[in-house]
């Protein structure tokens, strides 16, 4: 028997099994009279469609509709949020399925359970508590004791018809999800969807070239090759490379995409002279090229990746400064993304000057700055947004996609920069069934924050409700191009 | 027609006027029992005369004491805190005036009213609020609908003899306003307002060397001639630069300066040998000058200045950190200050070293930090004022000189560097009717501040009314040497 | 006569004496609904035994229990929080007795006493408030017109055999207390309490390496020979240092040390090959180290101990990132320790990142990160806490040991991390009589914190008082492996 916080029990009595009932004002401020206009912010948005700018879902899964497999496979294992703190209590991730097909679904889910007090606190909890209540009806939280329970309920409803992806589209009201894919992508899913008149909503590609970029990972040639025979043009030479990557980004457009997104080890975006990014690239090919010719030759892709959104108005999503893959041993048992990626210093100012130099004040540009480096909303991204009318404030992102870390960004960005250029809420997840819990989220905080700027008399109570309609709906419409999708 | 946030509307209903009428509890805190305590302390100091110890007037306008020009021309052209988000909305600057004569008043003025809405939330919002309604008795917010009549009644009152510069720095209740001046001025405008008996006020001069200090800046061999003119020291020599500008900070001080200004890059002040200093002064007036002896110069003179400060007591104001001039076609086109300035880390405990080892605890230095970084509060002022006699806690400056920050700067410094190593409120406004809107705002923020320490019991009721007056009061005055400024 | 901020006065008329009284609410949050449920909470835990797992009392002390000395002596010159801002002030650290062995401590404390009004706001003020209240029963705040009575009052007290140092330790409800000791020490002191029935508390030792790390400190010579004394084992070469310190650590952890501590430039953990590392102690012992290899030997070593912590599973605590002696000329006449440290930037991702991926998911390595850097909660230690096994988040450490400080730390680190993995509350403190007000000022913190997270129906109530009980018990305990200390 453990603790709340996970220790060896100081006090051996505890209740068995703890009732899982989301207040309806969770969130909300706590003092009555914030709390009692927040409500009703909040209440106005709370049914307002979804637009998910950007995020992990695969297509795929909307155009087969297949069910959902089991509880472990949907809600733990491909979620690093949930793995990486259980693991932080011992737990080997091969225990949690991760890379380890073999493992069993129900054992996992009972580490899940019998951990579940370990997340207290944290904002894993609180989208598990909505999710698990709104979406699958559970009325008991897990626990090693209520386990077994939970698992086969769930597993019940999975199997489900209205369980089926496309069912719960609707059910969550989504409007337009963008999905992450590799430029190499024939989109086909993507086709089937919107030729399927039974596909009401919207799912839209985005381009994201990370693969071609670090030209000394393993597996970089073949992936040039995937592109070259997907564009039908030749990447052997650093132009041909870029000729394919325009050429795909028109085929992502012609099909509806509207984005692009990078993730990379900094900001920098520093163009090179074609013969120097010629060069770099032979001598990738040859397997000889040096730690910072990788560097340079990433940054000038990443300039030149700008340079072609200046042309075709593709919008821009950068994801810098995370440290990948940390842990070197975890990386090689377990692969990329399970849990030991790490922020880094935020380098957006040094890093795009270029870039905003040359393509900033262009009417076709636009850039949509992610960080997981707070400090950096008050002193480099609302700064840069604040007068380049192509920066957009990319909402909190990862280890800051929380409420506390939420309502801090808020206050950091908006009383220099204003609401109007960030980017409204985006769920960057890979767990399809708790979309709506984190929208709802976003909704609630933007509810509460407005309500204290009503309450402290910096804005009026009628701008208060329209905003908070604006924040859920035409501003991510308009940062990132969506108005095409906007259902009447 | 556009919403709230300025993206195309959602919903196409929304009242055409919305009345102007800035709430009395503004910025106290939404806690009702705070906030009767808050607003007792601010009634306080409300009416208390205002210490401005640093900005950006001329005192010429004080001395000419000529009716102001139009409301774009007073208002919005010379503001970059208002231009450069308007112009992140896709307006350019010349639209708004910047660097165009010939734009019409009328014209800007509208494009401001029409993008009234992008500046909701922010601070730049709250001081127009204040300053319309309590300068110019405006009763409705600007709009597209508004945009002329307000136009008109602005234009109509500043013809008015009690709207000009004088009438209103009595109606502001200022008791001292410092300038920023260059050492080759001759403070001519001051010496008028000294002499003339109808100025009640004090207008002191601040000592500002910053386009002497990197020799590579167009027209530096000019500025060096002009200063070698008003000191009548030649200044071909690095030493003759050094005595020229120790010449002029004596000036300053027989004109009542009681203060020097220094904005540089980053806070390093390391001395060179003289020899050295020497030999890159001869460098660049030769005109073959290095970037890193460009930045050596620099930081030397940064150090002779602290130097300076030791000697004559002047108070060495430093805001440091700063990337100026960031996008260069704005600055090709428009000039400095135009709102591409953009905050940089902050480098006070590394850099001053040297400084703060030599004269950090002489009776007679004084340094004043400010910072665009707000994790140096915690990290860098607050520790370094908590223990040198020498250095005061500036407020926080450019964008982070808004409600939500202030408040966050005194959570971040009070605890460990107490009040009265704070440097009071500090406007740094080219905005002259924007003072009292600034100072007010201040005082509110001090108040909720002191109130929640109230309320949590940290600090006794009569202890917060008197620190409430001190920030207003003996904290400027005290910091900035002002003592024989204060009116009996 | 100076005001509350130490300025001079602008209003004449002051209280000449001022109650002191603090609150039985006080820290709690001031909304009267989250305050009802905070002080329940508190109520549960404030009688709760201290466990103190890092601080700076000497064993020596409980061992002899003599009387403490006079109040100065006890509660103003060893302690650098308070001396420190006294000094901003413009007092001298002679003055306060720093060094000065012949100071009249009535003076320093009058002078103490007379600056009072500067803490206002300040963590000091509020630690003293609760001490002289709480333990000494005084009823009148500190002022010079109290000055010498309280100082009577001190000073008979202080003379009382319940005054001494064991029966405080009782009466604080001490339940275990670490000290910090150089691997040199035969604990003595240790062992007699550990031997003497008459103490019925738990006093432990850490291994703290610190002066052998950095081989260009004067002295550094001696050290070795103490080690190698204390150890029978030469360390006239790199091996038989490293051999000294594992055969120390073993005699430690004899005499009941479960923790090791270090508190370095950086963090930066890095391995040399053993013969670099031998040529650079060989190459400092004879006097001529450069350096960056000074840099390379501490980083080294810093890497030793970690690998030594995964042998022994003594727990490792790093306080990294500080500036030490900052000020030359006060370190010269005072010493280290008098109030010129200062805070430097986290660098704990990217120096630990050797350390982890060879320990981090050790199951005996165990490592606690201390900081002084408050952006690194949430962008770097809770990161690495909410991933590895072996990571935990120290709490706030110098600098930001503050409620404000705490409130937003437990924010920061909370919602990615969760209340297991951080370490419990720390007081790190040379000032015995305060440990119980600093563990009181946790306890209420947390009890605010908590109250938050129900209100805003993140937690359920049940799960907060559980939570609250876990932080000042059981998880300090299971972090700093304390468990067979634990009062049964």
């Amino acid at each position: 028997m453990t603790t709340t916080t996970g220790r060896p029990a100081s006090t051996p009595v505890r209740p068995p099994v703890r009732a899982l009932a989301p207040h309806p004002d969770r969130l909300l401020p706590a003092d009555t009279g914030l709390r009692d206009l927040a409500r009703s912010i909040y209440q106005q948005v709370s049914g307002a469609p979804i637009y998910s700018p950007h995020g992990h879902v695969d297509a795929a899964v909307l155009a087969e509709n297949r069910p959902f497999g089991n509880p472990a496979e949907l809600l733990i294992t491909p979620d690093h949020y949930v793995t990486r703190l259980i693991h932080a209590y011992g737990v080997g991730l091969d225990q949690l399925g991760v890379n380890t097909p073999d493992a069993d679904p129900r054992e996992i889910w009972r580490l899940f359970c019998s951990h579940w007090h370990v997340f207290a606190g944290t904002v894993v909890r609180y989208w598990f508590e909505s999710e698990l209540s709104e979406v699958f009806g559970l009325t008991v939280q897990p626990s090693a004791e209520t386990a077994d329970d939970l698992y086969d309920q769930l597993s019940e409803q999975l199997a489900r018809p209205d369980f089926r992806p496309r069912e719960l589209f609707d059910r969550f009201n989504i409007a337009v999800l963008a999905t992450t894919d590799d430029p190499a992508s024939d989109l086909s899913a993507h086709q089937l969807l919107a030729a399927d008149p039974d596909f009401t909503g919207t799912a839209v590609p985005t381009f994201r070239a990370d693969r071609y970029m670090t030209p000394n990972v393993p597996g970089w040639k073949g992936f040039l090759e995937e592109l070259a025979a997907a564009a039908d043009i030749d990447t052997g030479s650093y132009a041909g490379l870029v000729e394919a990557l325009r050429n795909r980004r028109a085929y992502f457009k012609q099909n509806g995409g509207t984005a692009t997104d990078s993730g990379t080890a900094d900001a920098y975006a520093i163009p090179l002279p074609d013969a120097e990014a010629e060069r770099i690239h032979r001598a990738a090919l040859g397997g000889s090229v040096a730690p910072d010719e990788v560097v340079a030759y990433r940054r000038n892709l990443l300039y030149q990746l700008a340079a072609m959104s200046a042309e075709d108005g593709l919008v821009m999503q950068l994801h810098a400064d995370v440290v990948r893959n940390y842990d070197q041993a975890s990386f090689a048992a377990y692969g990329p993304d399970t849990g030991h990626d790490l922020p880094g210093p935020a380098t957006f100012t040094a890093g795009l000057r270029q870039v905003l130099n040359d393509f900033g004040r262009s009417d076709t540009f636009r850039i949509v700055l992610f960080t997981t480096d707070e400090t950096s909303f008050s002193q480099q991204i609302a700064p840069l947004a604040g007068f380049y009318p192509s920066v957009y404030v990319g909402a909190p992102w990862w280890f800051i996609d929380t409420p506390a870390a939420i309502s801090r960004f808020r206050a950091a960005a908006t009383d220099s920069a204003g609401f109007g250029k960030t980017s409204g809420f985006i769920d960057d997840t890979r767990a399809y069934c708790s979309i709506p819990a984190r929208h709802d989220m976003s909704r609630r905080l933007d509810a509460g924050f407005l309500a204290g700027l009503v309450a402290t008399h910096q804005l009026g109570e009628d701008e208060a409700y329209e905003i908070a309609g604006d924040l859920a709906g035409s501003v991510p419409v308009n940062t990132f191009r969506l108005e095409k999708y906007v259902r009447s």
